[in-house]
């Protein structure tokens, strides 16, 4: 897939192409990553890109003139444009999957106080990683990209994400590893028995307990089995 | 403000510490930025940091005696310990709020495939910064502390923040600066008329419809007076 980022920072990615899974999805080719710099896009003699908000009020607004020019100058009839700022809907894991499946994407970094209102009915989505304020859009792209990147087919072994947090709907059940005596704090001795059957159940229902202890409103949404039900009340 | 951040890939942070807000409150002692790697506290001849899960499974879990070594090492009484987990609470403004007061936090970063469950008992508190998957902790880091730092006082101009989406329980009302015409599409015009308070009463209504109609959650969660229900039923 390729992605392309517009951003008025650039640099600011240079050792986030580093980051281990990222760096080989792009070595493997399946991840074409262009930076763009909004600025190379400013017109007139002082190259500006933002401007002080129509009807007064504190902060520099980006342009649209000049966000649109870049827009124009890398998108294609099949690209995906995509505004990160904190109108959007808010990223989970089902959008992520569905990001990761697309052929081409291209995300604009909001910076400064805000982004011409303009932009926003001229992109195909807006985007929120959660409900907070960032300076820009830089570090949420790199969440996005992060989350899409570990996605893509032979990055991570086959089986490894099915019971990931938010994958089935659950949290995911405690994970253990050596030592196993950690200052008298031991692994569970189930994990340690070698019975496969009984280590599975005994994860599951730690996972179903954990969420609903942890995130009540996952649990809710969470469609229980009968089986499930009687899992959870064993003692 | 001290931060300490605990990860595997310290070089993933190079670019991220010249983000132009950061780097401000760094250059002005507002922020002092230790980076630790994790790995310089593993032991023994093989130096691992991670190993198989107990009961089997895919993927490599990092080990809580290596963590546990790391964070005693750089904690003291005042540290508040943060561990990035899709367990943890999500993050939100209000929270992001609390912890630029903090005088002492301390970031563990997860990677790989999990953490050993038992550092998860031996911190302060677990956040998540939303319902999906990153490959560590790493990005989620980047983007709590660009939050934190944006709010050190005197960062950002006074009164620059308190219209912001999460702010005040409203997404912000829509900002626009020049061309105030761009290929037919105008600034609306009570925004250049001049009447500051028309103005205000337009931005406070645009903010009111804009939440109402894109996050009715956070729009129920509003505390609406008598005057903001006839605004925003005005035509």
């Amino acid at each position: 897939m390729k992605i392309t980022i517009l951003t008025m920072f650039p640099s600011l990615f240079e050792s986030f192409l580093l980051s281990p899974v990222l760096k080989r999805t792009i070595d493997r080719g399946y991840i074409t990553l262009d930076i763009v710099d909004i600025k190379d896009y400013a017109n007139g003699s002082f190259r500006h890109i933002d401007d002080s908000p129509c009807g007064g009020g504190p902060g520099m607004i980006l342009k649209v003139d000049v966000v649109m020019r870049a827009l124009e100058s890398v998108k294609n009839s099949s690209s995906h444009t995509v505004l990160l700022s904190p109108k959007g809907k808010t990223l989970d894991q089902k959008r992520v999957r569905e990001l990761s499946q697309m052929e081409d994407l291209v995300f604009i970094c909001g910076h400064y106080e805000g982004v011409d209102a303009r932009v926003e009915k001229r992109v195909d989505e807006m985007l929120s990683i959660g409900d907070y304020i960032t300076t820009g859009g830089e570090v949420a792209v790199m969440v996005i990209i992060d989350a899409i990147s570990r996605l893509q087919k032979g990055i991570i072994r086959e089986g490894a994400t099915e019971d990931e947090s938010h994958e089935n709907g659950l949290l995911e059940y405690p994970q253990y590893t050596k030592p196993i005596d950690y200052n008298g704090d031991k692994v569970p001795e189930i994990l340690l028995s070698g019975n496969h059957g009984a280590i599975e159940r005994y994860r599951h229902r730690e996972a179903l307990l954990l969420t609903k202890e942890l995130r009540p409103d996952m649990f809710a949404r969470y469609n229980l089995s009968e089986e499930e039900r009687q899992l959870i009340e064993e003692t």
